[in-house]
């Protein structure tokens, strides 16, 4: 086969009329995986024995005439906190150690059922709390651009192993960004679903009220093509392709502009500078109270987190990475009147954005305020003031986990030194399909896609 | 006008039949108010002016063909807790000195929009957190079958108003019983209806998890009557009578009979032994972690309360009775991986509720431990054991305000004194409806309704 890269969509086709098998994908999948991740870290577990199974199938299916859809015979990657049966779901953690999936999570069965193959378990910030996936068991995953690098986290290892050619597709979670800033370090298409549309069950939480899950992918059509897996609909059903006549987008200014990285903030500017030649109207919005979202989420975050982890920070304290134990630690002495005052706030936050949504087909903002950052660095210096990385990787992303509006991010440049840039589009609550058809509208307008 | 004791549904064919007036009707209630409010303290406010031009209103309308539905020139009482445009609403607190309510609460305008007569506000235990009413800024409200004993509560006054016939109805809420306690208590039917159809808007919240809002009235009919005035909802739209014929009633045993008043045990055995004599098949049933509901209740309510109360609990602390001062500031210490874990527990009742009630058509259970008990006094001795009256009287209703489902209480007889006796019924979630069928079909089985 070809060594070229393909999407998901272009791969689909050549199985399909069978140009190429599952079998020599897969083969191929696993020589990258065998030749670079013992440097990259991606991946926590290969499943080459079945994975060959899975693809041999596929091909046997479509031999006989029985093609499934566009997943079939496609390998996928899954971060390590989804449950497969009959395998350790680490979480990236020794606390988890013995574990072994009695079942197949509900989004493991719909991409079996829609013929995909399982390519492996990747590698992620520890019980996805972090990030940078440098809280890791097992390491941190590094960027495939420059192995000194973090992909961003907490899917990291799944950023990496979709831009090394390990895996087509992988399938992360996102709590506060963590789809969607890997995506973005990786020059991937990374979308969070809105909130609640796939299911969570076996999925080890982090924090039950603003877990989402998600792919990443190459396109945004790839993203679509999950997507309908996921959420187990007809695939494309609602999804179409739209014009750019009388397209609206909502810039988010104030906090959101306030930190960035003066190579973002050029090419973000640069991608509002394309869309308006394109023929979009661009309009300021603004969401008042954005400067509380991160209170607002830690208190969220950390409490629920806190409760799912307390017996084992008791009985197993010392066996988690420590600045992961030091954050749920943290959340332990939360009191309950400011959990349910930041819940109060998610409310006045979610009319906010729907209230900036109401007079466009989207919001349109940087998805991560800085390219990807070197491993072991814990701040950046931004506008004359050192930022801790943590503060600064979810700050354009957390919110919309707080309000559950579906958003994704779309290359949209990279810097001199070739670290991707990501921009990212915001629908209406319950619009993922909307938003989606919407940004592969815009797609070919934001940039080059990845760079490699 | 007869001053025989009439139900709304019996009133409203007087009124629309023009063989009593509304303003006659309002003019009685408010002489009763007169006669017995200063012995029975129900209402903190008496709206007369304003009740008098509705009810002339009222009868201009209908004298014009313009009737408006059962409700139309009925007297209504509200609890004070509940927004009445130009009027305090006093919570039964003096923290609250000074407010003055900027709108009528949406309920409040669906009484108006159904020709409702609004005759006053009634007392309550202090911001809803009590079952007694006893810590009232505006002292306790009395029993009218005997003002040495307590109505129950929160809803209090609410009760005594309508076993006094000073109102026909009366809006209460219910966070752990605050409707059905008191309802049972005077003899009255009460209805928490399932979780969130009923809004809570403009009305003081306790805890926005589990605050219900419904009617105290004197039969199932007029329970269905208000709910679907308060719903906004066709009157009696999917409301019908049903037969006897195959009905099958879950009794909850074990927590649920384990801490019950003989006189009260007694009494729901003899209405079980009417409901088989009519033809009804009962089972026993369980929920197993019943006896676990205490603590989920109370870190859901406490956490949420002294999220709403930290503020004034700094400011204006003393201005709070000492009972409910001391249980808001036990909130306060609640942590927020306990309140969560809560959220937990109520997950697991949920569903063990729904299971109780998957082989019958509701659930059967008593409604309050103990008769009515005087006013100072902290506990009650049963079974040789001395137990506090909040944890008695929250006993047997706190569960369906945990799960969400509905649940109504209807009188089932009296202690040999002529005190009030209750029997619960519960339904599945957003089955009210269905649950107000059934308890219309087992009404008559159940007791003597109200005595006097």
């Amino acid at each position: 086969m070809s060594t070229e890269r393909r999407t998901i969509a272009q791969l689909a086709q050549a199985l399909r009329s069978r140009d190429v098998t599952a079998e020599a994908v897969t083969d191929r999948c696993l020589a990258v995986i065998a030749e670079r991740n013992a440097s990259l870290n991606a991946f926590i577990a290969v499943l080459a024995d079945t994975a060959f199974e899975d693809a041999r199938r596929a091909d046997q299916e479509i031999a006989a005439g029985r093609y499934r859809g566009p997943l079939h015979g496609v390998p996928i990657s899954l971060k390590d906190l989804i449950d497969v049966k009959g395998t350790p779901t680490t979480a990236a953690s020794r606390v988890r150690e013995g574990h072994v999936a009695a079942a197949d999570a509900p989004v493991v069965t719909r991409l079996r059922e829609a013929g995909a193959v399982i390519i492996g378990k990747t590698n992620l910030h520890e019980f996805a709390l972090g990030t940078t996936n440098e809280d890791s068991a097992f390491g941190p995953a590094r960027h495939p651009l420059d192995p000194t690098r973090s992909p961003g986290g907490s899917s990291g290892g799944s950023a990496a192993s979709v831009l090394a050619d390990m895996a087509y597709a992988s399938i992360g979670t996102d709590t506060g960004g963590s789809i969607r800033i890997p995506s973005a370090a990786c020059g991937l298409v990374g979308l969070k679903p809105a909130l609640g549309e796939i299911p969570t069950a076996g999925i080890v939480p982090l924090s039950s009220t603003l877990d989402h899950v998600g792919p990443l992918c190459r396109s945004v059509e790839d993203a679509g093509i999950v997507y309908d897996v996921l959420r187990d609909a007809t695939p494309g059903g609602d999804r179409k392709p739209r014009g750019m006549e009388g397209l609206r987008l909502g810039v988010l200014r104030g906090y959101f502009m306030a930190v960035l990285d003066p190579q973002v903030a050029s090419a973000f500017e640069r991608a509002c500078a394309r869309l308006r030649d394109a023929g979009v109207t661009l309009q300021d919005v603004t969401v008042p109270h954005a400067g509380d979202i991160a209170p607002i989420y830690v208190h969220i975050v950390l409490s629920e987190a806190a409760a799912y982890h307390a017996k084992t920070l008791e009985s197993h304290g010392d066996d988690y990475t420590p600045n992961v134990r030091h954050r749920l630690e943290m959340g332990r002495y939360i009191l309950a009147e400011d959990y349910v005052r930041a819940l109060r706030g998610r409310e006045v936050l979610m009319g906010e954005v729907d209230a900036a949504l109401a007079g466009c087909d989207g919001l349109f903002l940087p998805s991560l305020p800085i390219p990807a950052h070197k491993i072991g660095v814990s701040s950046v210096r931004i506008g004359g003031a050192d930022e801790p990385i943590r503060n600064v990787t979810l700050r354009l992303t957390q919110l919309f986990n707080v309000t559950g509006h579906p958003a994704v991010t779309i290359p949209c440049g990279s810097t001199p030194e070739g670290l991707p840039i990501g921009a990212q589009l915001v629908g209406r609550r319950s619009g993922t399909s909307e938003l989606l058809n919407l940004a592969g509208a815009l797609e070919p307008h934001l940039g080059p896609g990845t760079s490699r």
